[in-house]
């Protein structure tokens, strides 16, 4: 496969115009962006006019003027088609974590005698962190023994939808079946997933999910989250950080709390407006990619750096489902010296990231990225690895 | 006192040259920065760097070259001395209601005998919510009988030191004697009182810390917050929500929740950096003033302004602390049309903001606001009233 190959497929994509909407250095292949993806060109304009114009010019009239106050349900609504969910059942707050947290004792607060949440060995470390914290009691099973572990006494399932190492991806909607059928809800991580794969939270019959703002859907660093609740389970959960913004009446100033209705009734405190307004000029710069062309050019790209690296770079063991397979928005592979190896790849312009001990990650967003970039991507590996490639010992 | 002579005041203001460190429109004397401060003239700069530079140039290696990942600590302590802490005692993070909702969890887990949360009638809404929600009891008494109310059940004293609407400020330090002598921990709000008066939390005995960085610290709207926690309590209390910032070593992505020593073990998920790294601007723009040379000016900003309204507005009625007396950043005055006064009077430049049903407040920030600025306004508030300023009638 030469590069006039690679260039042709490009010129057939039909989500090659979305790679200039992206600023990336010049001669970086910029494959972690599942890690944090790259600015949009419009960001710093968008800022600039955030802090000048309105900020500056409206001051505090800006919450009303330039509707600051109904951004978390804007761009909530935003997020809602790329994750196949209602726009009345997404709202943007806070971080992954805390979201994730809102959700989980809300959840175990409404069914107070199921008491277990259970998720598996390895999942994401915060959400396994955040549950453990948060639940009575957490249960971590093997991927493989997820259904039979689901007794009457799980509350709720939670799970990295894409797993952030191994690219694994669950079916959502069997998941979600053998869920309702022990009686327990699902909680879904879609930080891994949203904008890099098709998903249909409602019709597949999730419960409850979160994701990050700040991956594929390239909102900036720390960019907040987005939540998502189910409008049948909207009147039964009531979040446990009663912050104003969640209030029915937030300016009406009174004592006493009463949530909003639907999921705005999971806001909290004030909105980080600057991270909030970056990651909805992020998704206006994606509007209009479909999330079954997303994914269908997502899955290319890993399928072409999959069958070229088995081919160019032996050396490189595969560490996540291969071509064909379901899988996750980046590729996965082991190597002794994954982090020295990573190190010598970015010195050459090829930006992946790796994770201990041995684990290197190359994300492929269909939006910025080429199959010639994925080429090219290869080409660097197996000259840095070495001759043909097969050698670790020239990696020291 | 004519203007000769309040330029005259400003031209000996120590903190003169601060006002034009801040961006306002032309024309416009800007009292709602109680509410939401303006941004530092710096702050577009410095965000078209970030996004530039760091986000778009530096991509996912920022979060260590550009050190973001040690930007809650390095703000936080930055915000310390503004509080009368010591750095290793603050650090910014999320919102003011979920760090409230955050140390008042642990605060009542740390100590499950105590079961009660005291507070007052009219407190700022979102900590009474957060707290109503959080804990098993909450007990709102009448500001004169706080410390009466101090049984042998109450965990936490959770209060606002500044009042958002009266200005009514609390004795810190006798409030903590008394907290201390009941075995109470103390949570104090400080969104309306860093930046504008001087706190010394560290010295007066305070337990507990939270707030906002969008009022007088200028950070921007929904800029995140920061919290304290005492140094002889950081071993004892644990956040209720183990994101993976708060991790001893986030990047070994483990299964298992290991806390980080410190105030650091009160991070949750990942930050918002355009938000954080904006209100650090903010604090850098305010460097080298002083907090005594800032409540000096604050006080002096707000006597000033009561003198002047007592003899030139009649019709409004003074809401707050009168001059000489304890008194947080902001004037406040009743008036049967505060909602049309005040648009009228932001018609005219002059931008204060209205708590319902009837309560007028012109926040005083020493920062930006000149003598000369008080004097006008109080002229375009006399005017507005009609004549001598006595009529309400014309008023509608």
């Amino acid at each position: 496969m030469d590069l006039d190959h690679l260039r042709a497929l490009d010129a057939c994509d039909p989500l090659a115009g979305y790679h200039d909407a992206f600023a990336l250095p010049e001669g970086v292949i910029y494959m972690a962006g599942n890690s944090l993806g790259p600015p949009p060109k419009t960001a710093a304009a968008r800022m600039a006019q955030v802090i000048g114009r309105e900020w500056g010019g409206e001051l505090v009239t800006a919450w009303t003027r330039s509707d600051w106050i109904g951004a978390p349900a804007r761009v909530g609504a935003k997020i809602a088609p790329l994750i196949g969910a209602e726009a009345s059942e997404v709202i943007v707050a806070d971080s992954t974590s805390v979201d994730l947290y809102k959700l989980l004792v809300a959840a175990l607060a409404a069914r107070p005698e199921r008491r277990t949440v259970l998720t598996v060995e390895g999942d994401f470390p915060t959400d396994l962190y955040v549950a453990a914290a948060a639940a009575p009691g957490i249960r971590r099973v093997a991927r493989a023994e997820l259904v039979e572990a689901l007794g009457p006494d799980v509350a709720v399932v939670v799970l990295s939808h894409a797993h952030y190492r191994t690219g694994e991806v669950w079916d959502m909607a069997a998941v979600n079946a053998a869920a309702k059928a022990a009686g327990a809800w699902t909680l879904w991580d879609l930080s891994h997933s949203a904008g890099v794969l098709e998903l249909d939270v409602s019709a597949s019959g999730a419960d409850l999910a979160v994701g990050c703002g700040y991956k594929y859907l390239n909102g900036g660093p720390g960019a907040p989250a987005y939540l998502h609740v189910a409008e049948r389970l909207q009147r039964l959960l009531r979040t446990p950080i009663a912050g104003w913004m969640g209030h029915a009446a937030p300016f009406d100033f009174s004592d006493d709390y009463r949530p909003a209705e639907g999921v705005r009734g999971f806001l909290a405190g004030t909105p980080p407006i600057l991270s909030l307004l970056a990651l909805e000029t992020a998704l206006d710069a994606m509007a209009g990619a479909a999330p079954a062309a997303l994914a269908a050019k997502a899955r290319r790209l890993g399928d072409l750096f999959l069958q070229l690296a088995a081919v160019r770079c032996p050396a490189l063991e595969r560490a996540c489902p291969g071509p064909g397979a379901p899988r996750g928005g980046h590729v996965a592979f082991r190597h002794l010296d994954a982090q020295g190896l990573s190190q010598r790849l970015a010195a050459k312009g090829l930006i992946g990231d790796v994770r201990p001990p041995d684990l290197l990650r190359f994300g492929l967003s269909p939006l910025y990225l080429r199959f010639e970039d994925v080429g090219r991507a290869v080409d660097l590996i197996a000259e840095t690895l070495g001759g043909d490639g097969s050698s670790r010992a020239q990696l020291r």
